[in-house]
């Protein structure tokens, strides 16, 4: 397939989170890619990413940090401010960046990689969660704000998603994990590849007529 | 593009809503097109249409009537209860005879075209909207009941999609319309290939994490 | 307390769901009842009811029919319709019936007992959540469209309510109980009190911000 | 009235946003008020105000600063984090410090004042509407979190409410609020009594079965 076929796809922070199969998927697809992997929380990190990237016509923001998993009263400052510095300053940082040529061209694509444990109350998630919901609420507002100028933002808020940073295989393995995965209709984990064709849905051109939307994806978990 | 090639697949009511667009898209995909347009409100009509269609792989839940438009006060039993009989009632039959096959065989796809009118208040929609969200409730509850047996039960909530139903060419040149798009950030009406593709998207193979689920479809009007 | 102080207040079905415990509130607060138990899918019963009330200034709609509890497959065409004729058809008969002289007189409240399930998907709801989705869909359109008339119609979407006809004591000594009670994050059923309290806050004066809104009630199982 | 009759109540950040409507209300409900209008911006102010606060049976969060209105491409790093250093990590040490005697007590109540526009797209409120959606997604957590201890932590999603901070006079004068206004089915601004009693209710016994919900509240403008 070639739905990407000549396309130009940033895709952030690739050794994170769903970087790999996103990766493989877009590859495959046609595009050329600007598969990149330096810390974002660095100041003038993402400005420079998009500075070497040229013309940008899809940008994944593949954004993660490991989920503290510490009740509200052991959450300290550092641990609660981490989650904000290091999914949602620079995910305003890139998308700053990227938009103006998008604008121009009044044409582009931006696909944030966020989590359904923004849409739903979780125990022990207060830094990360919130964090989370900084991300769908900041989609939100920048795809009403561009979609008059023909660019399409929007959120994948997911969970229950193979990959190395949330659901890796010593994870699985948990008695925890094993309840939890009970709470999701279709009872099992989404492969990769599930979340990058939704990704690859929304990078596409079959679906210019959403913006600043959110798209749960949590076989069944949350599905508002 | 071959996605649907040889799946069987039954539109229904194809003269109305999405009918015409959606034979159109899943055709060119290489479906195999139980495309019909019998009067479902009719009784054993929804179960014959099944009957006669042999294997269904995809269903698609494509069922309209003309909105009243009247107030709640001008709304008597029958424009009221008219709605569910065109709407709901037979999205029951449709759905409750064809489920077997796709139980048994641990496959299959059923794709309810609704209403983004029944996720946002709107005047003089109290017959037509609730009918819509009775489907969409409807979606939710099928829907997580059948995810365990592999069978994928969701909905796309739309408006704002051109379609000779509810946005023929004579309601887009009104002072109403007019108005009233304004409230979509994008602008613009969808083309009907548009619903089609996310349509096709929700039918094929790659969409197998959602169950369950509304697609809100509005160009922005309504995001949740 | 006397919140509803000479109000004249119709409750209706009062032997099933919320009824009791929204009797004994309304009361406690000075309120002019007008409880009602006729069966209200009885043609012409609702226009009845309200006819003989004479003057209302609030409307709490409380309609209930036992869930049936069958798999979508079981659900024949009259189990399905049945909810309807007994949650949606006469809750629009009641509204219809009583919006006038509330529009009128630039001022009136309706509150309906509704239901979480139509928030959530669940196995063996299709019935009745599609049922008590088209209540909540109803009262955005109608709580929408009478706004301007200063009249307030909004809905609670509960579950996890002690009442004689969704959680009696039989059905709470059940380990399906059990097992469902620890999908709420407070771990415990409502007091009927509290649900009728809610109601209250939205029949009274203080709550005139409110319009077309759904209140889920649940303990934390949903929240949206 | 006295609904909160000796209960110690914090409220914060009085001079802005609701201040000063809360801590009418919640005196004549005969409050013990600790209304503070300290900077939290600084580091340790939040804890040293719950520190001398001693007792607290109630925190009421109100937290504001005032929204740039810059478009994505104008709203700088220092002008984005500002969002979240005024409204987000001060509400996580306010949290922090005040929930253990609440858990230890197993009894508490906070209420955060946010805002419906974390709900639904506006366009230049990239920055603002994100720091709102990462408190409410806190709430949510926080919320299902501390359930269990019997500490009820909810949210208020509110927009069109008369207040200093964003609905001041002179902004009611502006054709572009008299355009906005119309978006809102109710037509009309809340009194800032009004929200205030929602906050009274949430602070209230009568509320004790919400946890981690979120109550929009915008005269029908977004209602989920």
């Amino acid at each position: 397939m070639t739905q990407m076929n000549g396309k130009r796809v940033v895709i952030t922070q690739t050794s994170a989170f769903m970087g790999k199969d996103l990766v493989d998927r877009f590859s495959a697809e046609g595009a050329i890619l600007i598969a990149d992997d330096r810390d974002l929380k660095v100041q003038g990190a993402a400005e420079a990413l998009i500075a070497e990237a040229g013309h940008v016509d899809v940008l994944i923001a593949n954004l993660a940090a490991a989920q503290p998993r510490t009740s509200v009263l052991d959450t300290d400052d550092g641990t609660f401010q981490a989650m904000y510095e290091a999914m949602v300053f620079p995910l305003h940082r890139l998308v700053r960046a990227v938009l103006p040529m998008m604008i121009s061209r009044r044409q582009g694509k931006i696909v944030v990689m966020g989590s359904a444990s923004a849409l739903k109350g979780m125990p022990n998630y207060s830094a990360y969660g919130s964090a989370r919901g900084a991300q769908l609420a900041y989609v939100q507002d920048v795809g009403t704000e561009v979609a008059p100028h023909n660019v399409h933002v929007n959120a994948i808020a997911q969970t229950f998603v193979e990959n190395p940073t949330y659901f890796p295989a010593s994870y699985q393995a948990t008695t925890e994990f094993k309840e939890r995965i009970k709470g999701a209709p279709l009872g099992r984990l989404a492969y990769g590849w599930e979340a990058a064709a939704l990704a690859l849905f929304l990078a596409g051109n079959e679906s210019n007529f959403f913006v600043g939307q959110i798209f749960p994806f949590s076989g069944g978990w949350v599905t508002r």
